[in-house]
């Protein structure tokens, strides 16, 4: 069963980048990834920031400095690697509100990314980090087709209680044991 | 058996930088990934390039311009994906040379990187085009390895004659079937 939150949704009033607000969380999964690596675990890394090259200078010989350069958006998600010899995909995610996620926060390209990563037999997923409630989601791809699908109708956002009740919790510490 | 080449290697008197030599043989893989996808056979994307990004511009709101920034060596292959559940980890490279492929234009960390990937059980690889024998070698971790611990010792280069006897030619229209 679904509980519906209450209405009493909190949100921030100073507007941060959904960039600059992912990098504590997203320092911590480089920081654990570098670990699995280390030990074996897993071989996960985070894709590099795309980036539209528009002009490169050559003050010095060998040197190429990149004078005029645009942010792209990415075509697929962050995170992607091998465990256990299965082929792994997600995204990291955080947000600052207490009682939910908007799905805003996610590009459609992305969802259609993790979409053709679950049809292909990969490990599909988005890590979610409730700040306010130092909690971590491990939302499964299945579970965000369907949240996803219900904001074409109407509701923009997943709650926290929603997410409770239909997401795994990540313990400190983690890797998602799927 | 290794046939051993005669010693009559030529090499391009002009300097080209490899990124730009392999430019043309990646925008063909580019566009069988593309088809790939379409078709549903696999999801394999390039790694945008690495960037050190150091100073950034907003010359309009929401608009974010970078004036200073540097290329990084990457530290993992260009390409990786999911094929028939599997993942799939490779690096494309092009040799102008017609009797062999310089070891050096393989970074060390990528061959670090292709271990990790076949340790974990996925399926690593590279491929070499060869411009002027038009001819396209998938080279797998194992057989790479080998070269790159002979190259320790003395020879740095796979010969063209070696790749052939040790490696897989992949047909036009390709999708290295292993």
């Amino acid at each position: 069963m679904i509980k519906y939150p209450t209405k009493k949704t909190t949100y921030e009033s100073k507007k941060i980048s959904v960039k600059n607000r992912g990098m504590t969380f997203e320092a911590l999964i480089d920081e654990s990834n570098a670990f699995y690596l280390l030990n074996q675990k897993a071989v996960i890394h985070k894709k590099p920031t795309p980036v539209q090259i528009v002009t490169v200078d050559y003050p010095a010989r060998k040197k190429a400095k990149i004078t005029e350069a645009y942010y792209r958006t990415p075509s697929t998600t962050d995170y992607n690697g091998i465990y256990k010899g299965f082929y792994i995909d997600f995204d990291v995610k955080e947000s600052n509100h207490a009682t939910s996620f908007p799905l805003k926060n996610i590009h459609a390209h992305q969802i259609e990314h993790l979409k053709q990563v679950d049809e292909h037999g990969g490990i599909a997923f988005i890590l979610i980090y409730f700040k306010k409630h130092q909690t971590i989601f491990l939302v499964p791809y299945e579970t965000l087709a369907y949240f996803n699908k219900r904001s074409i109708e109407g509701r923009k956002s997943i709650s926290y209680d929603e997410l409770k009740e239909q997401a795994l919790i990540v313990k400190e510490g983690y890797r998602p044991s799927i």
